[in-house]
């Protein structure tokens, strides 16, 4: 069964997955396997290959694990962490264990098989948000669970092992470290200047303008002043709001046109590269109402993190976010 | 110029390397390039192709900048940061700029061009050891300077753009955010114990063994308890030593040893992998000489870091560390 294993130095946890243990022949070659094969899970007539559904928004006549759905959820069928676990904490002489429970789940975002977030008509992407939001309020109602991460591997480089469209969240027995140093430094932010510092870098990204790359009534998308990575983009909504669950309608809308119209930037600015983005959000039973301010962190892959970073926590940036944005505000896009 | 940037959320500096500034084009079909030409600039005879040595050693009736040298450190012909500019900080709106002063120098370790560490004769080791303590020291010595890290890049996959052995250096005027986490833990854990928790760690790997790969008169390599990556290594003096830069000459041939043999058995258990290796070390005007303990820690890029692990500083490690330790310690060593 997963170990959930803490560093007794940085206090960072890992997650020893024991269940799919690798041998050292496993690694060997690695490069040379294909991960694409012609099967997929996901699509239509395969229902029945992945974990059976979680939710799904599929017409009323249709059976569950059946064809017909428009976006469909299941677990994770190599689950990092296991929800039948209890999250008991104990010793290994001076070492920090805790069972690997938690949730691994997979949102299909789409039956089509070749398409991407970046291509799909907006009214898809509002109905991907729909099912985040359904299930990050189901398990935030789990009092085991204290955080949920949303967020999507896509291409072979960001990690993803399918090519159909899909996204994935972990929900996990203890508040992950990146996002508790989000909640600290906003909460010194907080202390020092009385202001969320969210609020105040949408404001000095509206006021400046030069790392903008689309704005529209409810969020703001911009290159990060300190971005780590060329073409990083975060979205944020433009008014202080603590919780992705606490979105309304309009504001699904405006965060589905907003994502898929910055994801389309991408990736024609760069010809579909691989990406990573990830949801950090405000969460039931973490402080932080008045000081966090959730929002998307899109991260394309293009660079190699190396032993500089690695050992120092700095990133090198070859792309100064000035020209990343300039680069992605000069795409067209088509209005559909 | 370079320039250091800091997230105003989480203080991550992130270094832009506005010098060699890339456009979108250079990121496209990346994946095809070749990053290995016939062409060497480590190899001997093409001395006048890098930046001019800051030291080698070689024979007494050798010159500057030509061959005979068996180690020799150059500049980085692409540094990340730029020892010509002054450490100056300022402030743009919100955010916290400092001028990318600094040093980024490349050892190499060997005029061999088809050779690495892990088969390297144990004297050679010794004498990269060497040159990295000098230039350690020497770095240490200019105040403007608050932090020398010493890493490895070995193989495409972990960011080594040349094929050749070579090691890296990259001096900093800002103590890096990881060696920073450290440090505090390392302050809290002595504050609860009384104790270094390295040392404390040294004691349970030997009591344990289950973990331990190698060990001699003062080092000892083992896995550690929670490991980011399959056949994570780490190496540690057995003695309590704060910083690399007092190790004696005996220190340098168990270290070089150690590491060889470390490096060794890596390279057999796992066909050559990619790997960073990063050294960590207290530093002139940084506290911690009660508790912090320098240490190198050996990753081999097996896995691919992708959304979960960005987004939550989580890692997800599918080898237990049991597990790795004993496939290394399996591989046979001949003796020399």
């Amino acid at each position: 069964m997963p170990e959930l294993r803490k560093d007794p130095i940085i206090k960072r946890w890992v997650i020893i997955a024991t269940e799919r243990s690798k041998r050292p022949n496993d690694f060997k070659k690695q490069q040379d396997q294909k991960t694409e094969s012609v099967f997929c899970p996901f699509d239509y007539g395969n229902e029945h290959t992945t974990p059976p559904e979680i939710m799904a928004f599929r017409p009323a006549n249709t059976e569950k694990d059946s064809p017909g759905w428009w976006v469909r959820v299941v677990s994770n069928k190599f689950p990092a962490l296991d929800p039948n676990l209890k999250p008991e904490k104990f010793g290994h002489g001076m070492y920090d264990v805790m069972r690997g429970f938690g949730a691994h789940e997979v949102i299909i975002e789409t039956p089509e098989h070749d398409t991407s977030m970046a291509l799909m008509p907006e009214k898809q992407v509002q109905e991907v948000i729909w099912a985040y939001l359904e299930r990050f309020k189901a398990l935030e109602n789990d009092p085991r669970i204290r955080y949920v991460l949303i967020f999507k591997n896509h291409g072979k480089e960001a990690g993803a092992s399918l090519q159909h469209p899909h996204s994935q969240l972990i929900a996990t027995p203890i508040i992950p470290k990146r996002v508790v140093e989000e909640l600290e430094g906003a909460r010194d932010y907080f202390g020092f200047k009385e202001r969320c510092v969210f609020c105040d870098i949408v404001n000095q990204e509206l006021l400046e303008g030069t790392r903008l790359v689309e704005e529209n009534d409810d969020f703001v998308a911009f290159e990060p002043f300190a971005a780590r990575f060329p073409f990083e983009t975060w979205i944020l909504p433009k008014k202080h709001q603590y919780n992705f669950g606490d979105i309304d309608e309009k504001e699904v809308e405006s965060f589905a046109s907003m994502l898929k119209r910055v994801l389309y930037r991408i990736y024609k600015a760069l010809d579909n590269p691989p990406y990573n983005f990830m949801l950090h959000s405000g969460f039931s039973g973490i402080e932080g109402k008045n000081y966090y301010h959730w929002h998307l962190e899109i991260v394309p892959r293009l660079t190699r993190v190396a032993g500089f970073e690695w050992g120092s926590g700095f990133y090198i940036n070859p792309v100064p976010p000035e020209h990343a944005a300039k680069y992605l505000r000069e795409v067209s896009i088509e209005e559909e």
